[in-house]
Parts: C-alpha cells; structure tokens; sequence
C-alpha cells in the first residue's frame, strides 16, 4: 500500500518498522470508480476510510428527495458514516465517489484491537477524532451562523485547491446556494 | 470530588484504586452559578469540563445578535468550545449556566500527559471524542435535514427529562422555531 499511510500516520506518531508493519495490516485497499457508492443509506456500516485518491462525498436525502452534502473527502481525509460506524447501526449518510478512488479501509474490530495493542495507534485515533470533530463543529456553526458568502469563505480555506475537482453544482449544493449565487462569489 | 468522576470514567475503563488516585489528579473542580459564564466569545480556552452538577448551555451569537445554541450539558455531559481547546485558538462559543453549576476541569496539557502516561485514560477520551462525534453529526443533520417536529423529537432523545429544566424559550431556540409553535409540539 505505498508509504502514503505510514506518512499519514507518522504526521501525528513516528512509528518503527516492525511497527508500521503490523499496523498496517490492520488495513485493506478498496478501489472505487467514479459514481460508484462507498455506503449507501441503510447499510451497516463496518469500516471507516481514508481517502489514498480520488474524492467523495457524503450526504443526506430527504423525503422529498433534496440531498444535503455533510462534506467531501479528498487524499489524506477519513471518511464513513462515523456515527453509524460506531454505533454499529445502519447508515443514515450515502457516500459516493466523484472521482475514481482508492481507499484503506479498517474494521470496527480491526482498530479496536489495534488501538489496545498499539497506544501510539491509541493516541493518532484520538487526535484524528478530535480533528473529526473540530471540521463537523466548523459545519454547523457554519450553517447556524454565516452567510452564504461567509460559507463560500470557510469552504475554500477548508477545502484549497478543490474548486477545480468539484462540480460547482456539488459546491452550491454544499452551501445551500443556488448555481447564480455561487457564481457571484466565484468571481 | 467524591466518586462521581471514577463512575464517569468506569462506565468506559476501569481503574484500580491506585490510577484512579493518579487521574483524578489531573483534575480541578470549579462552581459557577446561575448566569455565569464559563467559557465567552474571544477567550482562550485552557479547559474542557465534566459537568457533575447543574446545567449548561453552549452558543454562538451572529453579528445581529441573534443566539443560535449549540448544546445542552446537563450532568455526565462534557463542555467546551472543544475547536478552540484542540486547536489552541480563542472561543468562538459562548458557554453560560442555566443551572448553579459544578464542573471539573482538565487542562489541554493535563489532559496530553495523562493520556500518555495512562493508556486506558487515551482509550477513555477516543471513545469520548468518537461520542462527541456522533452528537454533534446527529446535530447536524438534524438542521440540514428534520422538519421542526423531527428535531423535538432527537431532542427529547437526546436530553430525556430536560424538558421542565430548560425553559421554554431556549428549547424553542434550540430547534429554531417559535415558542408558539413549540407550544403545539408538547401538547
């Protein structure tokens, strides 16, 4: 699986190379093409993922049919429906690729055991919650509190360089703009 | 600070008597009454808390002054404008007591060594973290996603027997509806 997950993971622990080597059994690639869904609403959800390529998102549908985007998940971002995941309950997010993706994956059971015989493992799983939280937090103050413009701002410093990969559509969507708006901040 | 932080924690780890000695050293307790501010807009925030008596809410306030409220942390319940704490940055929320209030607080570098002298402590605050996750997830999508109605009903989940604690007025501002229309919600 390259060095991109030792490099993601020693970003917050070093690690040995017996280590490394045991850790990164834990983990499994998935290859996704674009369109492809990496969960879908309903589903149990057994695995978390850390994006080695590509992009996804993942989103709500409403009753009516109205997808809301929670957020995008390019290289070196995790992704799941997190809640589900630890939970251990069905999906409420879809989660789809808009880009062909690859992807390492770790079981419920796989980071609990890693996390009890690796602390270092332990701790970088504490500090990725915490990170985890800081970005949903940022999400709904977000929406409580800014303006679409405000949005626009936060979005682009929270996600550099993905205007070009994300459909401006998506973009507004994430929003919660409509297409003419979006292209009145663009400029 | 009697025994109610080692019930908190062994719901999740159990300590012997000795590392529970050592633990609860890393924290401090602290009493706010009725109206007081824990944590305002601007500050730095050094602490997250634990809360062991009393209520509290979280908030942010837009530049027209209009309160949207994050939280409610009720006992058992942890508190802190926790981006700020990660990230060592100054509070965006507002954190005030709707209740007399005891908490105990653990600073940002208390919380860095026990966890790394500790491992179970570390276990302990990622399944914190991972629960803080799902709450303020479940939060979110209930905003993007949930009639007025559907939003009373993951509050009354979410907070069971805190109806005749928090007043009227701030559940109303919780949901993001009027008091009237709260008022047909209850019946």
């Amino acid at each position: 699986m390259s060095e991109f997950l030792r490099r993601h993971i020693e970003q917050i622990v070093p690690l040995t190379d017996e280590e490394y080597e045991a850790v990164s059994a834990y983990y499994s690639p998935k290859k996704l093409r674009r369109r492809q869904f990496l969960i879908q609403e309903g589903q149990l959800v057994g695995h978390m993922y850390l994006v080695t390529k590509g992009l996804l998102k993942s989103s709500i549908t409403n009753t009516d049919g109205k997808e809301h985007i929670v957020q995008f998940a390019p290289e070196n971002w995790w992704i799941s429906d997190f809640a589900a995941f630890y939970k251990r309950e069905k999906a409420t997010l879809a989660i789809d690729c808009l880009e062909d993706t690859e992807l390492l994956g770790i079981s419920y059971e796989g980071l609990a055991e890693m996390c009890r015989k690796f602390p270092k493992m332990e701790h970088f799983s504490r500090v990725k919650a915490n990170f985890g939280y800081i970005g949903i937090q940022q999400r709904l103050l977000a929406m409580m509190n800014k303006s679409a413009k405000e949005r626009y701002v936060s979005f682009i410093s929270q996600y550099p360089d993905m205007q070009q990969r994300i459909p401006k559509q998506l973009i507004a969507r994430y929003l919660g703009v409509s297409r003419e708006t979006l292209s009145r901040f663009s400029i």
